[in-house]
């Protein structure tokens, strides 16, 4: 890439940017292929590492990782889920209904490890630097926590998959969480047989990816693009899954 | 790293991998250090391609992403900044409160370009899969969205910076944003003279890196690790800043 002149070159080198494209392209939400394979202490510290290297509101930190293993917690979880599924399926009926029951949507029992990211409403006190607009940015911080294992994790070869038809009071409740403490994001964690090749959804027939060209504003809501260059590249983007 | 035996390795070659983790760990949340140069076009086509691959409940896909260059659309957003950073700069008071003023917190004005990522809260119609039992997951997808941006673009060598010190309401007004269109993060992009070696808010001493073995838990709350050697990788990680 041709560099204008003068700017300090911050990139990574080509091998390194195609690990970030890699990881972001290639992560799965996965349910269905884990291994029981159990994840070395030294790669799940690097997992919880990065995870802690998120950004977050006035640098608050808001989160703790909860790591199960035990197959009686993992078993109560697993019971807060099917209740959950069942009232959820009620609301689709007829052939989306069927299809919905035929998905998978957890590996709950199947992953060797769960892992609950919680976020602390209190962390940090009263006045956080960043959160007097937003009291939310605390959970946003947390969504990136989440984010940053799931993409280091697609890099070491390990599935994650967030099972969000669960009910979070429940959760906090099997769990222990003090009140202040928020049970974020359910994780299942492990090494999988395979990476699918599209998201799961995509491949069932649920629902399609978006075309992104559609999805890019100019300076306000429904604004055209002012690079015709720009709206060239999006809709030229090779396609990807 | 030793592979147990049969196990697919999905992992990355080495040097992808450390693309991964340097993104991660070198991500700064930028507002001093922004450059003028534009970013290329098929540069930020790569950024915006890289966040709408972000995992989404029910693979909805609320985002959206507004392209902000105009000065005018810039200035106006910068004074709500202001109006709301001169309220939040009263709840810190006395040494605290110079400190808080001395601070950097956003670089609307002299980053190149200011990306609003909104969430539909709409998308996908009332019953959006895994949304039963937690409507704010379309939130949550959002902000997977931002980190896979944060994280490309520091891999492109462009730094990123989350203004959360911002009224929502006033700026869904100045961008005309529908009701149903909720502006989750407004970033700030461009290229940058250097990327700090640590956050802004531990080098100001505004509060500092919580260590990591602390936050991590067994099966439940405060609940020992069952692995003496994860506890060790945990507290022997390689300083990072």
């Amino acid at each position: 890439m041709a560099e204008p002149s003068g700017r300090p070159d911050h990139a990574f080198p080509e091998a390194q940017r195609t690990g970030v494209y890699r990881a972001i392209h290639e992560r799965r939400d996965v349910r269905a292929q884990f291994l029981p394979d159990p994840i070395p202490p030294e790669v799940l510290a690097r997992l919880l590492e990065a995870a802690h290297h998120a950004p977050s509101v006035g640098f608050m930190q808001p989160w703790d990782f909860l790591l199960i293993d035990s197959r009686e917690v993992r078993e109560r979880v697993h019971r807060i889920f099917q209740r959950e599924n069942a009232r959820a399926a009620e609301c689709h009926t007829e052939a989306r209904g069927m299809l919905y029951r035929r998905l998978k949507l957890e590996g709950i029992l199947e992953s060797p490890l769960n892992l609950c990211i919680t976020c602390d409403r209190s962390r940090g006190g009263e006045h956080v630097l960043g959160r007097h607009s937003i009291v939310e940015t605390d959970l946003f911080s947390t969504c990136l926590a989440v984010q940053n294992l799931w993409l280091a994790a697609r890099a070491e070869g390990i599935g994650v998959g967030w099972v969000s038809i669960i009910d979070p009071a429940e959760l906090a409740d099997v769990l222990g969480l003090p009140t202040s403490v928020y049970p974020l994001a359910y994780l299942c964690l492990g090494y999988v047989s395979d990476f699918l090749d599209q998201p799961e959804l995509a491949r069932a027939g649920w629902r399609q990816r978006l075309p992104l060209a559609e999805r890019v504003h100019g300076n306000g809501w429904k604004q055209p693009l002012d690079s015709p260059t720009l709206s060239t590249a999006l809709e030229t983007l090779e396609p990807r899954r």
